[in-house]
């Protein structure tokens, strides 16, 4: 059993500090966050820098380059709807640091992510969904297998096709959080990855009950095969939870000082 | 999806305050720590009095009965290597109150504790343990199936054996440990129910980590449809954890007060 894989989500424009830092191409704050993340124990980092229309491909290059030659050994991942920017990112990118991640790729109007990830070697992120949400666990096998074949045609070893089930909101679809994490556990037994933007499940909580939730929710998905996550690698509870959870599933040798390191 | 269900453990002779009130038959401590593992939303409490040789019967009387008269639909777990103690307490309990639970039977020298359980109504805690601890799941299944028929031969309907895949500690057998949680699923899509002392799993770790640890193994385990557990209701974030579970399991319903619940 592989160690859990964590994909740090603070360089986001949705955060409002680093929309600023990426516009105004002010290194600090990026450097800090990226820190932070890896200080967490982030295995990847995440670069979303949003729609970004026009100005992306230049802003991703910055970022990767920024972000590499400050930190050895980060993978990232490049996260935006702009495919030229994530184009131009790895056009720049030093894959001696660590495969990047294409974030995301979907079923429907974007599942050409899928061809450039197969172009350049890349991981991609398939996101199980169509034009909307899928309805039940059917619709969401069918379009993994969409996204699976159509890597495969392309070449891809299906290890690098990391299968996002979406994680949907608990305030609001209670009784469809069994189904997501079923979807896991059956991609999974198909020897597949998959991946997740994991605190949708508890968008609109009080702000104390999202590590609480998280927490229960990483554990309940890692029992089903779950392989990586798209996470704040800085919520210390969820960083704990799934060390102990790589512990339980023998991923990780048990010492003492485990959560330390 | 019926709600997890917690079995307050701190009423136990290992603890020596306990230990001393119950030889003392001093009400105050006893009731105490009662309360306080009510307060913290125990289902049941378990009454843990010891080999007991001789007073037992005495002892455990006195207990039920102290118990029952000063909380109010409060189901006990009787738990004691003492046979006669068993038959005292149920003999003065009142299951009005809920159904008692007999802690606990094996395959091997403790079987006729499943007989105890069955001429009295009562629950039962099946250890899928003959006499030394089962290799594998296969011997852990054919000591669940000898306690079962044993149970359903006696006229016990099978929600009434609690099944205990016995939890291992990790620090030793930490490839054993998702062996045991795929037993839970076994005995659990079997539609049985399941139940064990899940602190085991943590035995001889700092104090700091333990209930991080006991958190990612009952999380995990509630994912393969555990039902109950013997624990420290005490244990804050380990009683965050289950009532996060039974939301995602939707056992019950979200409210951003659930935690209060």
């Amino acid at each position: 059993m592989e160690k859990f894989i964590t994909i740090g989500e603070r360089l986001s424009t949705t955060a409002p500090a680093v929309n600023k830092a990426f516009l105004e191409r002010d290194p600090e704050p990026i450097l800090k966050r990226a820190k932070q993340q890896l200080d967490a124990g982030a295995t990847y980092l995440d670069v979303n820098i949003g729609p970004a229309e026009g100005y992306g491909p230049d802003l991703m290059k910055w970022a990767v380059e920024l972000l590499q030659s400050n930190f050895d050994n980060v993978p990232l991942a490049l996260d935006t709807a702009n495919k030229e920017a994530i184009e131009a990112g790895i056009s720049v990118y030093n894959s001696a640091k660590g495969t990047p991640i294409v974030n995301s790729a979907d079923a429907a109007g974007r599942i050409e992510y899928v061809d450039l990830a197969a172009a350049n070697d890349a991981i991609v992120i398939a996101l199980c969904n169509g034009e909307g949400i899928a309805k039940d666990n059917d619709e969401r096998m069918m379009y993994c297998q969409t996204l699976l074949e159509r890597g495969m045609a392309l070449g891809m070893d299906p290890s690098d096709l990391w299968f996002d089930p979406l994680f949907l909101v608990i305030k609001g679809m209670q009784d469809k959080q069994m189904d997501v994490l079923q979807f896991i556990k059956d991609v999974s037994d198909m020897g597949l990855n998959t991946t997740g933007g994991l605190s949708n499940n508890s968008n609109g909580m009080p702000k104390h009950i999202r590590p609480i939730m998280d927490s229960a929710m990483v554990a309940m998905a890692m029992m089903n095969g779950f392989t990586s996550a798209i996470v704040n690698p800085n919520d210390l509870r969820l960083m704990e939870t799934i060390k102990s959870c790589d512990i339980i599933r023998n991923a990780s040798l048990y010492a003492d000082s485990y959560l330390e390191l």
